[in-house]
Formats: structure tokens, sequence, C-alpha cells
């Protein structure tokens, strides 16, 4: 088992509220990046039981219109009955609509079983503010020049599962949180947040000095990620699809971890590689704590 | 730690050779289904490094035509130097292109990275022969209706990476191994077959008549997956998005497990889900045997 450096400053708290900037604007345009399928839906739309439900259950997000299929009205009734009061009283009463306008709302091709919600934006927030809001033993996952909106929405989806607090990605190289992102997000844009930095080396200094142990997943990387401790608070760092986290990023990782592959693919998908390295940090917080 | 059942016969070696049907033929036929970009490439065309270098490697590929840019021809014949010989002979002499070559026969979506091979599809191999190919610890894959082909594709890579020894799904509801699951799989179909069976369940007893012991991922499975004895014979059994694992296909597992997801999101994509169980029974071949 690899062991923190003994000497390294681990305060539970960010240890510079001055450096914190103000909170970034909401972007309330619609996503201007054209999604892969002529048929994409908008992406101020969810749809699906997973996605909206875990809108409905969010209190950051604002629910402008609620359609349901006759045949999903009784268990959206359930589900909307299951929220607390307050959350409840925020919504809007659900629509009973046809197949067909859920159809000419979302293309013929979304998978939306029947139930769909207009939502507004979430608020993004900024890395501080996502700090100042966990606990000890907190993951966060940040992506380098991962631009990918499937794969940016599938590790937000394996983050939401195994419990992490955020996805943290550069401003510049990311596409917004648009219906692609949010589909593959799977309800999970809901759960936790997408957070945007200007700088992905300075975003991690300031994880570092909240106490995350940023570890970055290389093929190069000295130890195997199952012999790394990561019972306290973790920032587990991903590059890109072929090229790998960039050299600052690597540089000012506190740690370079592989996993076990093996020639001739010894690379994984990121959303891969995110899901393995989320369920290891999952399995030591269900470990005793030291 | 869960251990596998005392009473169970375990053999080494498949006990049923009459039960072998005879070897598939192979499918010569570009791919019917519409992948899903409307450039797409055809199937009998594989570009990208991973690609083609798996291609140039696999003994069973034929290839009929190997292309590169000027930039990559140092490269690419580096690495046909570095083949053995007897598979360097069977191989077509490469031939520089232009860029406007490879954009059209590729689209221009596709990331190419200057080198591109023509092929005739695999051989397919049926259940029995891949049985008879592996070792006393191999894993299997096992698709319950996986139907998209970029999560197929995304299993197959992550297969590959980890050392499985075949990917196994039932005929009919599966796609082709066109285009599209050839770029998700990143190289992995010239690594580990995709093999086709007309039944999941008999496939299923027929993995365990050779002593394989099938575990089947499932929210409702009752032991944590990290928990589970996978040193010996494997078969990690995934259903599809959503639906998950048919009932005959639950039933027929040694074993259920579930992976240590949190509401609201417990469910990861099945890729994500396939990466994970399989680390974990790399993790256990990395581990000395009982």
């Amino acid at each position: 088992m690899v062991k923190r450096k003994p000497g390294r400053k681990r305060p539970s708290h960010p240890s510079s509220p001055a450096l914190r900037p103000p909170a970034r604007p909401a972007r309330h345009a619609r996503d201007s990046r054209p999604d892969s399928a002529p048929t994409a839906p908008p992406s101020n739309v969810l749809f699906g039981w997973h996605a909206v439900g875990a809108a409905l259950a969010n209190p950051r997000r604002s629910v402008r219109d609620l359609m349901c299929l006759e045949g999903q009205s009784a268990e959206l009734g359930d589900r909307l009955a299951a929220l607390p009061p307050a959350r409840r009283s925020t919504l809007p009463a659900p629509r009973v609509v046809e197949k067909a306008d859920l159809d000419s709302l979302l293309g013929v091709d979304a998978v939306h079983q029947g139930v769909a919600a207009m939502v507004d934006p979430l608020a993004e927030i900024s890395l501080e503010q996502a700090i100042a809001e966990v606990g000890d033993r907190a993951v966060m996952v940040v992506l380098d020049q991962v631009t990918d909106p499937h794969n940016i929405g599938a590790v937000m989806r394996s983050a939401a599962a195994f419990g992490a607090e955020a996805v943290i990605l550069q401003d510049r190289h990311s596409p917004q949180a648009g219906a692609t992102v949010a589909k593959a997000a799977s309800g999970a844009l809901d759960v936790l947040p997408l957070v945007r930095v200007t700088n992905l080396a300075r975003a991690l200094r300031t994880l570092q000095e909240a106490g995350f142990w940023c570890i970055g997943l290389a093929e190069e990387g000295a130890r195997p990620l199952h012999q790394i401790d990561m019972q306290d608070r973790t920032a587990l760092v991903f590059g890109a699809e072929g090229d790998g986290l960039r050299r600052l990023t690597r540089e000012t990782c506190d740690l370079l971890a592989h996993l076990p592959t093996r020639p001739p693919i010894r690379s994984l998908n990121v959303s891969g590689a995110a899901a393995i390295a989320l369920h290891q940090a999952a399995l030591a917080r269900l470990a005793p704590v030291d």
C-alpha cells in the first residue's frame, strides 16, 4: 500500500479564501454547438426517468414544464409525492401529453420512456464553492482536455454512481453541458456539479491546498492504482483519448498511477478508466479509516 | 471472500466435444446496418494506429491494402519490420497516399492518424473453439441483449486491455462487427474474438461445463463484486442498458454481484461496469493462486 508523503500539509478546508474568485454567472444561452445527431433534442429538455427524476429531486434545478404520457401519469405522481414538500411546491403540475407531442419535441429517436421536462440550465459553481461543500473523504474527478460529450456524460454518470462530489474540466476545451452530455450523464448533472475552470494546473493546486491528493492516471504511472491509498480527500485526474495528460498536469499531480493493462491495447477509453478509478475510491471508502 | 460452491464440478477442458457445432462461415458481406454517422467509413477499412497496428499483428487477419501518408511512412515501416517474418510475408507493401485519398475513403471526420488498411472480415469462431484455446484462469465477457455498437466496441477494448479471451453475445440481438464497433474497439477485434451464439443461456451452460464460474452483474446481486473469488475461469455477464439481465440469464448465472453504487444513480453504463469487473478479474490474476 502506497502511503502519502509524510511531510505533506493536508488541511481539511481551503486555506486561501482570498484566492476565491467571484462565482461565474450561469449560462442561460442554449448550447451553441451542434450535437451529434441532427434530431438531437434541445438542451433545455430532459427526458427519461433517470434524468427527469434527478432533476425533480435537485433543489438547485428550476423545472418550467413537466410532461408525461397517460401511462406514466401514476408513476410520475408517486415520484412527486415522494419529494420533500418544500421541493414539491416549487414544481409545476405535470401535464399529460400525446406521444406525438414528445416525438415532435424530442425527435423520434429519443428514448424518453414517456416523460420529459423543460428546465433552466443549472447555475454553474466555482471550484472553491464545490470544495467548500464537501467532507473529509470527498472524491473529485478532473478531466484534462476531454472534449467528447459522450465521454464527459459517461464520466459524470459514474462519478454520481460512486458518490464523487464534482467533475472539473477546463473551460476552453470542453463542450457546454448540452443535450448529449445530459443524455450520457443520465441524470448525473442533477446529482453533482460540472465545474469549469480556466486553468487546470491551478485548479489542481487549489485542490491540493484543500487537502486533496491528486492522482493522475497514466500508462507510465509508477504504481498500480489499486495499491494507492485513496482513503482521504482524493482527486482523480484523467487525460484525453490518445494524448493522455498534458505535461504540466502530470507534473502537478502528486502521483501517477497505471492500470494493469497489457499490450497491444494498453489504454482504456477515458470513461472506462474513470469508472475503474471511481470504483477503487468507493472501495477505499467502504473500508475503515486508518 | 465468497468461495465457490464446493461440490461444483469444474473440469479444465470442455467435457462434451460432441456438442461442438461446425464453425460458422465467415461473413464477407459489408455491414448492412447503417452506422450512426452518414460519413461512417466502410466496415472493411480500418484506420488509426491502434486498429491498423492490431490488424497487422493478428495472423488471422487478411490485409488487402495498406496505406499511409508520407509522414507516417517511417513509423509504418518500423512497425512492419518488428513483426515476425512469417506474418510480414503475408502483408502487402504499404502505399504512400495523399490526405485527400484518405479523406475520400474514410470521410473527413475519421481520426485516421495518417494510416489505413483494407481488410477482410475476420472468420467468426464458435464458443467451443474459443473455449478450446484458453487457459485455466481465462476470463470471458458475456453480453445479454447489448445492441449499441459503441458499447460493444468499448467492452471489446476493455476486454482486450485486461487480457480477457472473448466477448460473447447473442446473434439475433447484436449488430455485426461494423465500422462503429471496430472504431470503439480501437483494435480489440484483432486481439480477441467477438463470438456469436444463438442462445445465451445455453452458452452460459457450455461455459459452466468448461469450468467457468458465471458471474452476473445486477443491482439486486447479493454480494459486492470485489468480494467474489475470480481466480479461476470466470465469465462476467452484463445486461442491456435499462433492462439489465433477462430472467433466464440471471437464473443461469452461478452468482449475481453488485457494484457499490449509491442512489439516485445506481446503474452504470454497461461499458463502465464491464471495465470495473474486468479490472477486478485482472487484479485477481495478479494475486497468487490459492
